[in-house]
């Protein structure tokens, strides 16, 4: 290894963004492969307002891989890190960096250590995939680093071993994850259905809704459900691979009232295997089944569907708007219905992008309190709010997969000594 | 007609107890016949504290057929009724008042009107199956009344045709509905298991939730159910047969672990359909949610099962405790979870079989406040309370069939005029 003498580091830095699954994976038929028991297909967001950044370095200076999440060292010794390390280390090749005077056998790698430092650009906890985008960060940014020769294919199945949905967060736009055959999970891939520019006009609306309750993991949650529901067999094996089929129909043609029926359809059966699990798993709340009670009526006042709503391992709303016009008009009724508490600023309230704000005409908290009731409220029904029952909102859309970042202003590792800035 | 000069009046005064499924009933297959897609299994509750009680009466001096419901007069026209009505009147034999010197061919019901008043002992709206106990209470008086020599199985199926639930409550103990084959509905009836003497351990603890939303009837929930859930189906193909003939072998040998789990399923598959349907049906709230979390969580601590839920098209838990003693453990923890708001009188926040109180050792809100929080909870979680979720409990167990009442002081409708008292 040349330049072992020098205290060189040598970093990459990427961008991945996080995903949501519009046909929802539930259930492993691998524990420890993280091997699906049916396809999922999700809608990758913009990484302007969710994603994961993570810089990754190596040094012959660095005498143990070490990992820092927002700031803070975490263990790296869970299998799935562990996993995740070992098959990136094992496809490294030569690394060569002339100005820096590097070079890096593809037999040195074995021996060196790393430092990884990871941010992501949203609360962590509040239950918006960071996993997702973690996982698929750190395998993109290591195979960018090692000089990884595999296609995002197989680095998909890679990320999958980190965390299942990782894998469908290595690409932008429509991604499809193959539940696959083989035993060892080869097959097991992440592919893209559609990049993001196919259907721009979707904008996406997350509730970011508050909870008392400490939710049940989605590890522990899928693997009981798999244990004891008497219909998530009958979902994976007859309901979802018709779906997917349909899915994919409605994507290629962004044909959004069969994406939107879908969509609803398969969250609302996802959390009724959940329900099916003994004991239950209650991810949605009051506020969530509010949500769903607007958008349903909303939908059924209108000829089509406007808005697809989806719901992961927890409370939180994910909405799809047919258009950015139908957006400010979701926007209109949610602040309607869900307005923040009185201390609440605004800007604090609706983050993202804050256009579409300014879509509704909404500026200031006094806009948000004159807002009028829905129409579709009939006149019988005093319309109900529901004042601080969401944290807040974020306006994003489909978006692109990850990036590497070159500007080594961007990186979260000091270039110098591989410690987080 | 003999008598008919005199303006007679003759009465029949019944009460018929409502009931639990522990099995649910949810999807029919024929909507005016009022069949099932799945046989069912419901637990009688104890008239002393939920029941209806209905007066039918006849005389010639009535010029039409006319019902009062909780003092309250209502129409007879709905289809449901108008069925029952004529069902019973098909089958009326000859009656003989040699007292009162009246006398009633089968011929003359047909031209003969009725007045029927109907009174619950619990709040109507309160979601608590009142129709079922109406309709079986209608049923049963009438068949007195107009000496209709058929069994209580073929009353049942009539009372099947008011409301489908009400073809349990003509026996008390544990009742299964047969759904039959026939296209006529008539193989569609009611059967005892066992009577309530059979296992009379058993203890039910009712929490009335308050609720903010209008609920989907189960009517109209179990028609769209039907027409576009993907797992109902296999619900009422795969599953159902077989839990009913593991609960009726609990049933026979009062075997309570399995008894619970069956039960705590069947009611989360159900309320699992409901979400399955589009668009989705939410009858549980996050009270319910917590009150499932807080049995489930005691469950575990303990070495099997001691308290079974069951929660029907509402937000209304119906738990069963294997014992007196464990019933008055539950009230403990429900009672400190889910305290009353200030200004309620204990005495009217437990009703029913209020002996349980005592049990707990609770006389006046100042217990209530002191009750310690469940060892089950761990030391680092802080005890949650949620006052005022719950309005009121009922403390009530399996109960006994229809019975007449012969003491003309109870009946609702005064003998001379045929009026509501």
């Amino acid at each position: 290894m040349a330049g072992e003498s020098k205290k060189w580091v040598l970093l990459v830095t990427a961008q991945t963004p996080t995903n949501i699954a519009v046909i929802k994976y539930w259930g492993k038929r691998d524990e420890s492969l993280i091997l699906p028991i049916n396809d999922s297909i999700s809608v990758t967001l913009d990484p302007a307002h969710l994603c994961t950044t993570t810089t990754v370095s190596v040094s012959p200076s660095f005498d143990q891989d070490r990992m820092w999440l927002n700031g803070k060292e975490i263990s790296l010794s869970g299998g799935r890190f562990q996993r995740c390390l070992k098959e990136i280390r094992a496809r490294a090749s030569d690394v060569e960096d002339e100005k820096k005077g590097i070079k890096i056998t593809k037999k040195d790698w074995e021996n060196l250590h790393l430092h990884i430092s990871s941010y992501n650009n949203f609360p962590t906890a509040a239950g918006l995939a960071s996993s997702a985008a973690g996982f698929a960060c750190l395998v993109f940014s290591l195979a960018k680093l090692m000089n990884v020769k595999e296609d995002l294919g197989q680095l998909s199945a890679i990320a999958r071993q980190g965390s299942g949905s990782a894998c469908r967060s290595l690409y932008g736009g429509f991604v499809k994850w193959i539940m696959g055959k083989n035993d060892d999970g080869s097959d097991s891939i992440a592919v893209q259905l559609a990049d993001e520019k196919h259907w721009d006009e979707l904008v996406i609306v997350i509730a970011v809704v508050s909870s008392r309750q400490k939710e049940t993991s989605s590890t522990s949650g899928m693997r009981e459900t798999v244990e004891t529901s008497m219909l998530i067999k009958h979902r994976a094996k007859e309901v979802v691979p018709k779906r997917i089929v349909e899915m994919e129909e409605a994507i290629k043609n962004r044909d959004f009232p069969s994406f939107a029926h879908l969509a609803c359809a398969d969250s609302n059966q996802f959390h009724a295997v959940c329900m099916d699990t003994s004991p239950p798993i209650f991810y949605m709340n009051d506020t969530s089944h509010r949500i769903i009670g607007c958008v349903e009526k909303w939908n059924r006042s209108e000829e089509s569907p406007q808005v697809a709503y989806t719901f992961d391992a927890g409370p939180n709303a994910v909405m799809i708007a047919r258009s950015r016009k139908v957006a400010a008009l979701l926007l209109q009724r949610l602040l309607f219905h869900f307005p923040p508490n009185a201390d609440t600023d605004l800007n604090s309230y609706v983050i993202g992008d804050k256009s579409i704000l300014q879509d509704v005409g909404v500026k200031d908290m006094k806009d948000v309190e004159a807002l009028p009731p829905p129409p579709e409220i009939k006149d019988n029904i005093p319309a109900q709010k529901y004042k601080g029952d969401v944290s807040y909102f974020i306006c994003t859309r489909p978006g692109k997969g990850p990036v590497v970042l070159s500007d080594e202003s961007q990186a979260l590792l000091c270039p110098k000594t591989g410690m987080p800035k």
